[in-house]
């Protein structure tokens, strides 16, 4: 068994806010990821739902992930390979107890999202990315990028899926 | 303490798709809501994410919150009262364990969205839903209503939180 990349499924920030709120221009000066050169695609806060998610351990998180509506339209038809455009994003908070909800509820039960940790983008090109399944990944705390060597562990993490052209996330109901 | 009502924050269904991908006049024959009069409320799986969130306890789920438009403006706007035609709904799905994520994080630490549950919409109304807040409360399960018993649990549960006009969620920065 491997041991999780830490880019696998996981983080997000004030990122969210600068992409709902800026308008594209607003990015010219961004810092782009490295390897794969990706910037936080704007209004991406604003995407629709794929699907929800939680992890425990070190990373304790909600999360939640979005797509584009190039991603979106694949899900639904439910063809593979995600045709280039697509982009699909993961926003993830800290899992954190919600005493409010839990008086209510009479018992300790209920987990919100607290502050964002981190977030992460899927981006399908198949060419510029063909080393990596035709996909670029980029992972972004608070606006600033992940560093090279953790974007190199996030492609071997998704190889096990690529039987579902290397996407974790199967589409909520 | 208060025991929690089933309809506080809970569960979602095979309607999701319906709302997704059947137009408004395909609802005409939908039935509503007891009590509050409340249908489907037409691509509501389309609307941009509040937050998310996980009970345990016998509801044992994630969930997201999507709000109409009216709604995400309210949010990030911090503006309260929500206006009239604010719609938060709540889609819910059984928390499963993830063997093939856990395979990879090489622990067992990954929940994912499993079957929906039920799905649950607030919809303001401050004049015809005067006596509840100005909220109007609606469950559905494989697109069927709940009954008017559980939907009378539904306000209060939701007073303790008055000073956030009785929505209990929060948007996730």
């Amino acid at each position: 068994m491997k041991r999780i990349a830490p880019c696998l499924l996981a983080f997000f920030t004030v990122a969210g806010l600068v992409a709902s709120f800026a308008p594209a221009s607003g990015y010219a000066d961004q810092e782009a990821a490295p390897i794969f050169g990706i910037k936080i695609p704007p209004g991406y806060r604003d995407w629709k739902l794929i699907s929800v998610a939680h992890e425990e351990g070190n990373l304790n998180d909600l999360r939640a992930i979005l797509g584009n509506d190039v991603a979106i339209k694949a899900y639904r038809d439910g063809k593979l390979p995600f045709p280039d455009g697509t982009i699909v994003a993961r926003l993830a908070w800290n899992h954190v107890s919600s005493e409010e909800n839990n008086k209510v509820f009479g018992r300790a039960q209920s987990f919100v999202a607290g502050s964002a940790t981190n977030v992460q983008f899927m981006v399908k090109d198949s060419r510029k990315y063909a080393a990596t399944g035709g996909w670029g990944f980029a992972q972004f705390k608070d606006g600033k990028p992940a560093d090279e060597a953790l974007l190199k562990t996030c492609f071997p993490c998704h190889e096990p899926v690529k039987a579902r052209d290397f996407v974790f996330t199967h589409y909520a109901p």
